[in-house]
């Protein structure tokens, strides 16, 4: 069908083609079909959208990745991608072939699968799992479609903390002391999607975090490590995209989890992979046999991929560290640095555990311990924040959390019985994380701890007042530190 | 968040809320993330759009299910609905309780799911299947959120034909038999959604199809029967959204297709249903044995909801009738009930046997051979046609088809091995049909004919040169009727 190509924008990245519903009933388009379209001898693909509206009899609108397209062209009905055959075969519960993986890796890369698709994607992955070829298979395309580092180091280190703890940012400690060690480490890290702050969003406060791979590249020769932002630099670029489809349904089936971890470290050109695997009650990983099983699959897809993967297996129910929010957990991680007496304590024993962990993993002799307390490691992680154009002279006490605060104090005597993750974020994000760096939680109690009446349990801080309003209603709603006194024998009636 | 609504058209019929990414961001809404409005003290929700462009910050644009909305209103984040939950159960192969069934099918109705959402529901139905029970309570609750029919009649005749045969139009025949033989028949039918015409498409050939409820209580009260289309009375609302999602994967998971099947029956008040389900190479049901497993849960279903259903398993390698496209399938009607000796007998004799086996399950002493060869049954038809607002002096010899026709002819002499249901569908569709009504098939050689060099194969019929020559360029690729001449002992070499 002969119809005249117009730009429009209709707040979607991805390409769609507007006809208006004579034409599609022409054309016999159905949503969520695909139409061809021919013009100045190239050839596009996009998914149909019908409308009374929006264009008229004629024309065709087309979002924003078929802006290219203008002028007279030609529109023809066109199959659905082949991928979704294989998408189907997942949910049929067959194994796929390593070049399916690839065509559905490909697909989701060039926004060619409808959201409808995607999610039978990710459901197909979660109701039938990925044996562990495919999850190499799987790990392989995703690294392929994406921009590659490379090293002259043999032995380039890398970690990845499985998510949903509470403060958890041992990374840039970790990155401090190896990189100290004299190991390569170009970590890339995330922004929250869920969670009150990503790594990247912690060393946001002291320094930039997104960089070319050209600038990453130069940091890491400067100083062997860098504390970068991931979605600055495309290394595995359909994991996004997953990720959309799979939040929404709460779901993070293992062999995609794996694959989408590996598949960065391995275009990050990583060769030494530690992965913290933390479980609990509350955590990803509920119970320490599905921790083992998912890191002994782990090492297993990193054998594969000829990647040296080691796992720790940690403690998942309490946070780690105080401070919840990019700049309490910054402040944080400079008092461990720093090596100031106050500093958490499990934030300082977990962060030199892995180290020690990466360091023998990568066959390489130091002390963690030694290089953190001598103040190597703070004066590496200083010279990075230089690198990365912050102000090497930070310290801990220059990090003020936000103004407006309250703390929640326990009312009753008893023990800390259980400490909830998930309600810990949500309070942090309800008071302003990530986006209003300076807000948060402030942790007081972890799990056994003995708590007297009127003990502080934690404080909520936030930039503005109504903010800090917002997140004490959430906290008179919900009970994230509970504290149990002897006399109660039940968990819960109901 | 304080923000001013304005009503906007993106093209879409789904309560979306439109915000500037400043704005999301300061709510930290994720594409997909809902958000609960509240204005003039109501309250309704809505799925997050994010754009730079389409709307200001401080401004929330809403889609037109919203569009009620306007003025000051005030957007907090919204949490999942609960039927995500259950949808997220199924793929855990969880067999959901009546709630949660019901919930789930309140949440499509009112647009609540998002497509990835909604991907996943039709996912978690094909990958693990629904139970009896779970059937049953889908069929009920689907059922629930659709208009009734009701009727005083204590026996109200139905049936249903699988899909997937070109051809297979016994409906209007079998209505014509059953209501002169005084049973009541109010049968609503569907328009064509990939194949090249529905009942409803035949039917409108001759005569109007869209009807309200108590404009099809009258036609059914004058005639005993009516042949409506069923989009026009919401007697299954969820069905077609449900369809929306199957249809791109190209799935139809046994469980969905009965409740889709059996709720429209239960809100067209039936009593007693035959569901013909025609199995084969090709078909939707591709062996005997699974023929059989679908008849058995249909009938087990329709006990659990009180409802008489008896299954007929019939063929469904070879097309049914002649002609495949709504007017020439209308014609082969008409042939059948003239009593034309060119009839197609494959036609004749389906209707017939259905129409006996349907009276014979009513408890209806009645012959349909006889109904149809003294003429009643055309009377009966005519009168439902002029009660349609037809022209009951229609015959066959009235319906021309497509002026523009090629003839297809067979390059070798041998049998005509493998007649191919989808090829015939895909080429009718191509000739114009559904939208252009007198486009389509006819079709001369079925399955086991000894054919000739020259023998015509099948005609293809189109309203304009130009689709004339789409569907013979696609011709040239498909071989929808293949000849096998005797030499010819492989099927394929690949």
């Amino acid at each position: 069908m002969e119809l005249e190509a117009t730009a429009i924008d209709i707040g979607t990245s991805r390409p769609l083609v507007l006809l208006n519903t004579t034409d599609a009933d022409e054309l016999g388009a159905h949503p969520l079909d695909r139409v061809r379209i021919r013009w100045n001898g190239e050839t596009v693909t996009g998914i149909v959208k019908r409308t009374d509206e929006l264009v008229e009899p004629g024309t065709v609108g087309v979002t924003e990745p078929l802006h290219a397209v203008h002028g007279a062209v030609d529109v023809k009905l066109a199959g659905t991608p082949r991928s979704v055959r294989y998408v189907r075969k997942k949910l049929d519960d067959v194994e796929l072939e390593p070049h399916e993986l690839g065509r559905i890796v490909q697909d989701i890369h060039e926004h060619r699968l409808s959201d409808v698709e995607l999610g039978a994607y990710v459901s197909g992955i979660y109701a039938n799992g990925l044996s562990l070829e495919e999850t190499k298979h799987l790990t392989e395309a995703m690294s392929a479609v994406g921009q590659q580092l490379s090293w002259d180091a043999p032995v380039v280190a890398d970690k990845h903390s499985i998510g949903g703890i509470a403060g958890n940012c041992v990374t840039p400690i970790m990155v401090a002391i190896v990189a100290a060690a004299g190991l390569t480490m170009p970590k890339t890290s995330s922004r929250a999607v869920t969670s009150p702050a990503g790594t990247a969003d912690v060393m946001e406060v002291l320094c930039d975090v997104e960089f070319s791979l050209a600038e990453i590249e130069e940091i890491v020769t400067e100083t062997n490590g860098c504390l970068v932002w991931g979605g600055g630099v495309d290394l595995s670029p359909v994991d996004d995209e997953i990720i959309r489809a799979e939040n929404p349904l709460s779901i993070d089936p293992p062999g995609q989890l794996m694959a989408s971890v590996l598949s960065k470290k391995r275009s990050a050109g990583s060769t030494h992979v530690v992965i913290d695997v933390p479980y609990g009650e509350g955590a990803k990983v509920e119970s320490l046999v599905a921790a083992r099983e998912l890191a002994d699959d782990f090492k297993r897809v990193g054998d594969h991929l000829e990647m040296d993967v080691c796992c720790a297996i940690t403690h998942g129910t309490d946070p780690i560290g105080r401070g919840v929010g990019p700049a309490l957990e910054a402040r944080d991680v400079l008092a461990v640095l720093e090596g100031d007496e106050d500093a958490p304590e499990s934030l300082r024993l977990k962060s030199l555990r892995l180290s020690e962990l990466l360091l023998e993993h990568c066959g390489v002799d130091a002390s963690a311990a030694e290089i953190l307390e001598s103040g190597k490691a703070l004066e590496r992680f200083r010279d990075i924040v230089a690198a990365q154009g912050g102000d090497p002279g930070v310290c801990a006490d220059d990090l003020e959390p936000g103004a407006h605060s309250t703390t929640i104090r326990a009312d009753r005597t008893g023990l800390a019985s259980r400490v909830d993750n998930r309600q810990l974020c949500d309070l942090a994000r309800r008071a302003g994380a990530p986006l209003d760096s300076r807000a948060g939680l402030v942790i007081h109690q972890t799990a056994t701890n003995a708590v007297e009446v009127g003990d502080p349990l934690y404080t909520i801080h936030a930039e503005t007042q109504s903010k800090l309003e917002e997140a004490e209603a959430l906290a008179d709603r919900l009970e994230p530190i509970r504290v149990r006194s002897k006399a109660d024998a039940l968990v819960e009636r109901r």
